[in-house]
């Protein structure tokens, strides 16, 4: 058995007007993430790190934000394409971990619903997709509240 | 045998009129770290790889800040725990490697020191935890000194 | 077989009439990185990620910026001896993922070259070393231009 691990950083802007994603699921909160997709950002770090593992590139490069077919596209279903690309070479999930950094709102409480959603869509047990969160003690673009930010790891095997 | 990552971040801001402790040292400084605990910010890196690979969520989760039996609480008690919830799963350490971003004071001679403590108390041997630190070449919150971060991951086995 | 995880995150200025170095790869920009090497970043947080794996300190403390042998030497170099070092302690490579944060300029058409140069060095396939490119959508230290900033994580096995 090969095992190979992977590492995925996103960041996106806080924007009033914009409903809050994360982890697929639905956040109510003053603001929401900007992007070309549905901005969600802890799904976007998570593609990353299972792409570059398999060495499979970027969510940027399978899903360009320059193409109209992913103009406010749900992240769920980068997810799903991300399983398959990485399933196609041969690679199954071996564990996540991810962290988002956000200042507000409390994202503690809808932990077990992200790892519910994400789970099924990567077809793995909740097991094994952990997520944390952490503040950034006021320091920093994330301190500041201009956006967030996210890290993912991930172990995958052939 | 099943083989797990995870991956921890945390930050804290510098204060006055606090002791710096980082990795379960004490080390001089003209300020330290601020936080509901001794704010030892590569100890709770590393307590958050650990319990992220586990699946065990997070230092707050664990040891929240708004539970005054943690007030001032010495970090290393926080680590001595989280081995034993991980070693309660059925998991015990592969490795550590954990980084230290902070602008001052020079990081690189207490690294030895931490090492032995912080293996002390995983139960693990020093070769199995590596730290490492990093200046942010004055740029961002680190550069301009208002607080310290810390990366870490981890593997650990079943 | 024990299988280590190691994590590398380094940082650089952008300062005018430098030239940038990227994955031991020459970009034309308007600005380069600054540091006591080529600085380049990217190179940087592999070996970071590839000797913190091993517990063999860091970068700093191999190649120190004290010391003139290393003043503007090409980072590729650095590269090749930290495999030196990890293989001699019994060491092989098993995957790299890294990530370089850089508002401009495009990375992406890039990243090819960078891996045929690095897996030559490291002598291992294109396939077992990854890189991805992200920005910082205008926010902080890369986000403003100041610097840019990479992540590793790696793999390696005995």
């Amino acid at each position: 058995m090969k095992i190979r691990v992977g590492f995925g950083y996103d960041v996106h802007r806080l924007a009033d007007n914009r409903e809050l994603w994360l982890g697929g699921v639905k956040i109510d909160h003053t603001q929401g993430l900007m992007g070309h997709s549905d901005a969600d950002v802890l799904i976007h770090a998570i593609c990353d790190a299972l792409l570059g593992a398999a060495n499979l590139r970027d969510i940027g490069f399978h899903f360009p934000d320059t193409a109209g077919e992913y103009k406010d596209i749900d992240s769920k279903i980068l997810l799903a394409r991300t399983l398959e690309v990485i399933t196609e070479k041969g690679y199954r999930i071996g564990n996540i971990d991810a962290t988002i950094c956000a200042e507000r709102p409390k994202i503690n409480p809808h932990i077990p619903q992200m790892q519910k959603v994400m789970a099924g869509i990567l077809e793995i047990s909740e097991e094994d997709i952990s997520i944390k969160a952490t503040t950034s003690e006021k320091m920093g673009f994330v301190g500041r509240e201009e956006g967030f930010a996210a890290y993912a790891v991930a172990l995958i095997e052939k």
